[in-house]
């Protein structure tokens, strides 16, 4: 599965979540979850986050608030970093998630949080 | 219930929304949900739509992801009304809208863009 | 499949959504769907509502909660009308709906506040 | 966007659905919904129902299951249609809504009850 | 943010979920959460557990069927402990778990058992 | 609470979930969670699980689809294993997976193929 969508999308993912990442699950990946990588690498980063019309930094702000209303605390963290990348600043962050415990309710609103805040310890002490 | 962050949430709720909406709300109110109608302008409107860090633009955006994710459609057709008011085009829309289809999958996707064509189908005719 | 918890169920049953309803139900069901009436009345109606240790008024109360936060409109009209028979009036019902706005977010509150009143408006016009 | 996996998926969703059903939604798409009919079309019918190791049937029951769960009457009735096509009979998709009940809660168990029997209506009505 | 409803909100907060947790909580607060800290305060144990119509041990009683639905397992345990403090006795709250496992599905009823045990544990274990 | 469904279903429930942890689960048992333990065995897996129309290789399937969207992580992974034993190949869990992805979105399949991996490597170290 090499085509023009995939090869967007695989450079759009390494950008927003780190080469290294992306490069150890395709290395990681055996006959049970490759069809699943490339699946998401092609459809959700090529097909739909290399589209135009909505910045980067505004899909990572929808991805946050989606995340959170879905409730997954894996992909939230790592869209959190990845929102970081994208331009969007923890100030944002903070409104972003207390909207969400207006709309999704407090308990997704306070989990949120602590799963930025996670985060954003993982990051700082990162860069050391 | 009158101080400064109900005052101020009435002002952007009517804003969004639309005045003559929100005046019928309230005069429709009676002592089963005027307590309510109170509350979501105060809280959801003044407390959290009135703060600064994110424009309603954005905030429109986030809402149409979110609610789209929680599954209500009589709060969507509202905001997507809404989101309009606040400047997010249809182009914007449909990126949203898209985003959601592979975040939260294809049946919430597909049921967020009919319920867009019925709002806007409204919009267009409410202009003649 | 009439055993003792399924014929306690049917009474309880029959108690709180009304006799006329349960038995149109089950006059109405065929090979298709008689077997989950049939469940639906032993095992939660029987095996879980003829419990004691709550009461039915708690029960319908606790009923509202989840049915608002599982978003599911046809049935939570019905357990609004069945809470008023197990004895929760109208201020309590309201303030149920208004900590389900806290908890699982303001667009499932406003759901629930409208179904509420349609329910009442049921209610009240079949007195008369 | 004409390519083998679009091909494949949209021979395969006429199938399922009614080649009419899917030309008309073709037909009547504009710049707003086409992006996501071809989404829709490519990804899930073309990318995903086009794969092998499970069978069409397989694949139908599992979607009566998980609409069920995710709470989406209007892509549920069409799937039900479509499990019917598929060789899912009646008294298996009575099986699969009653393991629902189960596992997903009782409305999310009565609430699919009914809509299947709205289509099983439906079919019976168009055959005449 | 000091009113006379966050002032109540702050007090039923201690009562409720214990003095030295809320201390500690405004305590580590910092510029990115404490807009969010205040929020629950005023809003939710303010304006909304401060209202008369229900006893602390009903509301309660619908958080807890109300958090198992909107799964979120660190919200619940919190939620268990401070259901004990207002009343609700260990029989109640396996009423309520079981009435979950009936209407949101049996998964999320063994979930809820689950997290109470861990609950009365850490309750019995600082009791000594 | 002997009878014959719930001797039915804790004969099912052994072979699918493994004698051992169910006996074990029973022997844990006390007063607060026992009459769930009852529940679970009588009614999931007598009541539903017990009934013919549907194979318990394709139960397991609609499982694993169903407690993916229901997003109860514990209960999946035990569900993992009982499908690989109702004989669900691992090219199938994969399959099932991706739908799931589709369908229920990419978090939601991403997190499943995670907690798979996780079950698949207990079963293969337990087996030496």
């Amino acid at each position: 599965m090499t085509n023009d969508v995939f090869e967007r999308g695989l450079a759009i993912r390494k950008d927003v979540l780190g080469a290294e990442f992306v490069e150890k699950s395709f290395a990681a990946a055996d006959d049970f979850n490759r069809p699943m990588q490339e699946l998401v690498t092609e459809y959700c980063w090529g097909a739909v986050w290399g589209r135009e019309d909505l910045s980067r930094k505004t899909r990572s702000m929808l991805n946050l608030a989606m995340i959170s209303c879905l409730n997954r605390p894996h992909e939230l963290k790592m869209h959190v970093k990845g929102a970081l990348k994208n331009g969007v600043n923890r100030d944002e962050i903070r409104e972003i998630f207390m909207q969400v415990a207006i709309y999704a309710g407090i308990p997704a609103g306070v989990d949120s949080f602590r799963i930025a805040r996670e985060a954003f310890a993982e990051v700082d002490s990162a860069k050391g």
